[in-house]
């Protein structure tokens, strides 16, 4: 087989990047390990930037997110199930979020990339990656008993944390930068209307979280040990520990309902370091992770492949590689913007099993100032929309 | 002997208490363990911010500062030997700093506790307190091989982070709260006029500081590991080491001179709860330690001395002892705000050697964002300037 970009991975930033290209007039081959059905019903992020929405709009894939989407201005910090604050993006930025699950996302991607009858391969196994410091890239794989190459000019690695594309990357070029968090979230989804806020919760029982992903589809989060066994928590038990960390009237205004998905996911930041080495360029968790804090992750996916279509347009229509050169450098920049915020929301709002004393009294005083302090708002606003793309 | 209140320790913040009060008709003795000449010779702290000056002023102690001192608008930060931005708060917050040595501002209460006649006892040795949970407290020490009672109806704890007031306070009422970094400040004090600006620099080599007591006199600090001697740091290499620590114009611009003080000093930060037992006041070092980021601690002290003298005149001058009674959560709300801020910009700005390659990553990122954000500047300016004072 042969295509302009072999694009590892089906997931949002993969099947994103492929419809952009395909937009461009340029050719690609999206290989995926999974099944489609298995990509499918992947439950994860659902906040939008502004920024993600925009290039929804702007590659005719926001349709249905305009009908079942839920914008929304900002966030709400409550701790200790008293005192409250509001951060205002739309005021303070001129920037809304919409609550769009990323399980929808992907539909709307498949439903498009399947309109558009592109090449996409399910249930690839050994997937791996050859050449990619030489001119002519391939990537293999196995699929109903044969082994199958694509030639091609450039290897998009969109394969998530635990793919094979960063790890095609000599360890003599990668830098790896890490931090693991000592505690999970306990995530439930359910099928009832949200609270109007997000509402970010610092309570002594433990960070909660109340989300969404569409007017009438909630998502709830309480931090847990990392030892925590998901067969321990009954719905009922859950949402009595979910409530127990908001103030009283927040939590009489949570609606409960059946949990129709519920899991335990470790809290990590990972960044590796160059994003591209050769024809390889990595775009969304295959180069960089972070905790759900925030509601970066897919943001994130997201404006990397806005920098990757770009540099390969730019190759393709003018011949310039210098934006293809350049993409690792322009793409880590907002990558550690919004890093560097997921971690200080993540320290902000959970309580640590290791904290002191002293420590737990600045995390108290950091949020008091925040409270108090109109500029720190803004600035915190500044952060949570999320940096504007660069243009240049 | 008798008096109302009985001051333990004459160092800035017992002499400014003692000084208030007396504009009160309020009289009090000061004890304190060393010379007269000692206290007056300890090199300290030397940036007074905006409020620490009015209250000078206010008492009629500012006549030599305004001739002396050096106003300045804020701070300049510098990393990597490179990149810098200027924290205006001036312009964001309306305020202003003044450099002025502690030992000028120690000789001018001298000065103006000589021209009052006020009661001073030096080298007190071995002093007690006594029966602060009752109504008839007292001060116990030993000069001339003689023991003598200070009899009075408050005792105000103004001796410091080793002194012996906070130590009377029964250890199942107090909470200590305490950060000790893994580092230490040599710091050089020289007779040539200082930067224009207060400089902070994050430099792979480590934080260094350019500051300032008057317009002739500079200050100059390095971060050092803690195991330093100082016997190892001629002013020759110091003066290397700080330079290298700045970009090649900043560093061309430092006056080098003969060190007429070198000294290193560890960092912390600590806090006591509560700031009062019974008739026991404490104000300054006595409840409180940071670390000299940010020059807080004689300003803290100050603030202190304002809650407390405002106390104790309503006490006297109406009977009400509401406000002594709010006394140590009205203090404690400015010193966290200060203790938090100290604690802040020492982790922004120093290199720490546990450092991971993600958390060095997240400061410089930390950095980037402070120099692009005209809202976190202002956030930033408001903490730098300090709290108003509260006036209820």
């Amino acid at each position: 087989m042969k295509t302009q970009v072999a694009i590892v991975g089906a997931g949002p930033a993969g099947m994103l990047l492929s419809e952009i290209l395909h937009h461009h007039g340029i050719d690609s081959i999206v290989v995926e390990r999974q099944t489609r059905q298995y990509v499918q019903s992947r439950i994860r992020a659902g906040v939008l930037e502004q920024t993600t929405v925009d290039m929804l709009r702007q590659y005719g894939l926001a349709d249905r997110m305009e009908r079942e989407g839920h914008a929304h201005d900002g966030m709400k910090i409550v701790w200790a199930g008293r005192s409250s604050f509001f951060i205002d993006v739309r005021q303070h930025v001129g920037k809304r979020f919409v609550a769009y699950g990323q399980t929808s996302i992907q539909e709307d991607l498949f439903a498009a990339a399947d309109r558009r009858q592109a090449r996409l391969v399910f249930g690839a196994a050994n997937v791996a990656l050859h050449g990619i410091d030489t001119d002519r890239p391939r990537v293999s794989f196995e699929a109903d008993g044969q082994t199958t190459t694509i030639e091609c000019d450039y290897i998009a690695g969109c394969d998530g944390f635990h793919g094979v594309s960063r790890k095609a990357i000599p360890a003599t070029v990668l830098k790896e930068f890490e931090k693991v968090y000592p505690f999970g979230w306990l995530g439930i989804l359910t099928p009832r209307p949200p609270l109007p806020d997000i509402v970010y919760a610092n309570h002594p029982r433990g960070f909660a979280l109340a989300s969404m992903r569409s007017p009438t589809m909630s998502r709830y989060y309480i931090q847990v040990p990392l030892d925590t066994r998901i067969e321990d928590w009954s719905d009922e038990r859950f949402w009595e520990e979910l409530k127990a960390r908001y103030p009283a009237d927040l939590a009489a205004a949570i609606v409960e309902g059946p949990s129709i998905e519920k899991s335990i996911a470790p809290l990590r930041s990972y960044v590796a370091e160059p994003m591209s080495h050769g024809r390889l360029f990595l775009a969304g968790d295959a180069a960089h992770i972070v905790p759900p804090t925030g509601a970066k992750g897919l943001n994130l996916a997201f404006s990397d492949v806005h920098y990757l279509s770009r540099a390969l347009a730019s190759r393709y229509e003018t011949g310039r590689s210098d934006l293809l050169e350049r993409y690792s450098d322009t793409a880590l920049r907002r990558v550690w913007h919004s890093v560097r915020t997921s971690w200080y929301l993540t320290n902000l709002l959970h309580r640590f099993p290791s904290t002191t004393a002293f420590d737990q009294r600045t995390q108290e005083y950091e949020l008091e100032f925040l409270k108090s302090s109109h500029s720190a708002q803004v600035a915190l606003a500044e952060q949570y929309a999320g940096l504007p793309l660069e243009q240049t």
